[in-house]
């Protein structure tokens, strides 16, 4: 592959030149212009210095740091091109991969039994996982994701598989052994709470063993969702979460079937968040995806746990989940990212799942029967989601969901360098003139201003858009 | 650039060999494997024969036809690739196209002052009009489109430079000068009912000049919509229409406000549908885009009156116009296809308008208190467009929107080579396999059915998979 020539598995200090922009806050990107910033061999960023062109950088800023100039690897953004921040995809099945766009008229629960359990139970064959799981973090890095919370299937060996190619391809992985003992056919489920436990830890040992410091990869203890799992086996993965202090994944409020299951379940029990709790799986380090359904005390609990969630548009809009409100969770404090949610969503991209969020917020806002008649274009324009607040819940915002504020999601110093080069299509001139062409939809005709630029990137952005890709520094895909 | 290298302005015989994929009714795809198809030199096929491989197509075909075998160009789909119809865009306005993706969070009509009419109004200028509409037409092609209706602007020299363009880079299209003489700016205006009329009839004697059969290239009368146009100047291109029978296009009912502006303006007529209806212009051959917020008797009235639909989903999510009942007008009878409205729309791809149809189609299925308490899972599912129904919408039901269903949409005997041929990647089966990788994000495994390989190609094909446009048997693409 073309992408393991260029990649190195130690970096030397590098220093990167020109345009970057990131979000610092909700709905709030900042354009750094003709900026050095500079990255030392851990991946780490130890100085982001505005109006520094190369000579400024070479001259003054390296000397500081003490880098000689012949030791520094140098990548520049040529005019109009930009870094952005790697993406952060909060909820994705690497062993779905192969089912991206397969989901015909489906609901969430016959597309479990249709096409999931299927393909998920096949993962038991190590050369398959290889090949699905290869190729599935090989799309995901091209399309600029740095940083995946993975679920992967019942088996540990295609686990350890998964988190060992995370590891050498490059890509800060979060892995979970799913955890599962109803619902399921028999061939794909845990036979006790005891094993779901156990087999838990062997994941858990194996990425100590191939990564100590979780520098990359960090196990994720991953009930799959509360109908698939006995109160017992809640209750035992809430305890080694306790023990641990691993974060955990699962799913929440997704469809309205899926929601009278868990009451049918837990009969005594009120709400499908207060079965989370009452197991010990409603933590600070929790992932909870779609959260679609909520009701007003759900989300409050929720946000009360500082629990977080995982908004995958895409899944939503395909097996017809519903529109989650995302501007409801946010006011109420809850962090939100974006997760492609392969296979319930088609797309590997969180650039898609990013302009998905927008839609999907401005079919919230569409006038209808959802509004009160007297409801004023204000009042529901202010549920939509803007280009800058996707791009942010794309970066920072999943870097909170997954824990990770402190290391990843925007160019701070201390920061980790997980970034992306993205270019754009300069339209030439004139029909004999000379332009920039790196493929790709997005046509900058020169006269946008780089807010338009971002916003057609985001609406016609793809992977041919994301040239390199970095993670902790490394190089870890270039676009051929 | 690239395509124009490959293009021929007269085609030899030709010979197609391989899978061809085309819908032949509503939800039904016929796969025709192992076929040969004939394109005479006038761009028409000539014979479609199944079971017929290269030897025989050699040894017997063509000697029916009394074509010498060194006298065809020979065109085959490799194993995996196949051709489909061309996409058909029933709804796109060329000036727009600089403007894909910038849209905020505006509806229709301050999206109109804000972003349109600025850029329309820009293309008095004819050098931007050449760069503009030549990026937007090579763009469209790439994407498989080998008809678009086209929407220009109020200037007849750009309006006739835009059909100019269409015929010499070879794509079948409607070309409309737009009639306005109220709402947008003065000097972006219609002085009179007179003047456009006059100044469309410039742009229909410009077309019949170079293109006097309207072999390639239709004019189409294209009053923008009702609270843009005075009744005098609806009712004098009414009447052009009797006397030319020319096409017409135009808006509806996209936007609760635009509705209530048509209220105010034509206080005497009961809805918005009446008043096209009552200025002659809702006719058989009219296209109405968007069709979103339409009463019962306004469908009612579509349809009986023949006029069709142009469903543009990407940019009623896009703008937040609403949920168009695609279902719904179906079942009255009225033909529909698939706009991508640029640039209300953001996507150049009618793939990605087939695509966001499905999304669309489901959003109007989704729980909630648009449907009453007791609807059944069946009864919202019913709503939900199939990956088979909406390529129908984008090939044979868009042929039936602009007119056009005896000469293109499908792969028949009489009608004319509009096609593309489609590559999919192939996972290699080993990490050192060969597979074959044309680019995109279409992974095909090996195992996939053909209905999941047409699935997955509309939930993540792009321009990528579309290596080869022909129109007219002419070929006006071909990818880099």
């Amino acid at each position: 592959m073309a992408e393991s020539a260029t990649m190195s598995s130690s970096s030397p200090n590098q220093l990167f030149l020109g345009s970057f922009i990131h979000s610092v806050a909700l709905g709030q990107l900042q354009y750094l212009h003709n900026t050095a910033i500079c990255v030392n061999s851990s991946g780490k960023i130890v100085a982001v210095k505005q109006d520094c062109d190369r000579d400024t950088a070479e001259q003054t800023l390296l000397p500081q740091l003490g880098w000689a100039l012949d030791s520094v690897t140098i990548t520049t953004a040529q005019d109009g091109q930009f870094f952005f921040p790697g993406f952060i995809d909060t909820h994705v099945h690497a062993p779905q991969y192969p089912n991206v766009g397969i989901f015909g008229k489906s609901t969430l629960l016959d597309w479990l039994n249709t096409y999931t359990f299927p393909m998920e139970s096949s993962m038991a064959c190590l050369s398959k996982a290889r090949r699905v799981y290869s190729q599935c973090i090989r799309k995901s890095l091209s399309h600029g994701t740095t940083t995946a919370s993975y679920f992967a299937t019942i088996h540990v060996p295609a686990t350890n598989l998964l988190a060992d190619l995370c590891l050498s391809m490059g890509q800060r992985a979060f892995v979970g052994r799913v955890c599962m003992d109803q619902l399921a056919p028999d061939h794909y489920l845990d036979e006790s709470p005891e094993q779901s436990v156990s087999r838990t830890r062997e994941v858990i040992n194996h990425i100590q063993s191939v990564d100590p410091e979780y520098a990359l990869i960090t196990p994720i203890i991953t009930p799959r969702f509360a109908p698939s799992c006995s109160g017992q086996t809640m209750t035992a993965l809430g305890e080694l979460q306790k023990e641990t202090a691993l974060p955990v994944q699962t799913h929440i409020s997704e469809n309205n079937n899926e929601i009278n299951l868990v009451k049918q379940q837990f009969p005594g029990i009120e709400t499908y968040t207060d079965v989370y709790d009452q197991h010990g799986l409603l933590t600070d380090k929790t992932i909870l995806a779609h959260a679609i359904h909520l009701s007003e005390s759900e989300a409050d609990l929720i946000s009360q746990r500082q629990s977080k969630v995982a908004h995958c548009p895409c899944s939503n809009s395909s097996i017809t989940s519903g529109e989650a409100r995302v501007r409801w969770l946010l006011e109420k404090g809850i962090s939100v990212g974006l997760g492609t949610d392969m296979s319930g969503g088609y797309s590997p991209s969180i650039l898609e799942a990013a302009r998905l969020a927008s839609l999907v917020s401005n079919h919230l806002a569409m006038p209808g029967v959802k509004w009160p008649e007297n409801a004023t274009d204000e009042e529901r324009n202010k549920v939509k989601l803007s280009v800058e607040e996707v791009l942010h819940l794309a970066t920072r915002g999943g870097a909170e969901v997954v824990g990770l504020q402190d290391r990843i999601g925007g160019f701070d110093v201390g920061k980790e360098w997980d970034a992306q080069l993205i270019k754009l299509n300069a339209v030439p001139e004139a029909e004999d003139g000379v332009g920039s062409e790196y493929g790709g939809n997005v046509d900058v005709f020169g006269w946008e201003t780089w807010e338009e630029r971002i916003a057609k990137w985001l609406y016609n952005g793809d992977d041919r858009n994301t040239s390199r890709v970095w993670v902790k520094g490394r190089l870890v895909h270039e676009k051929k």
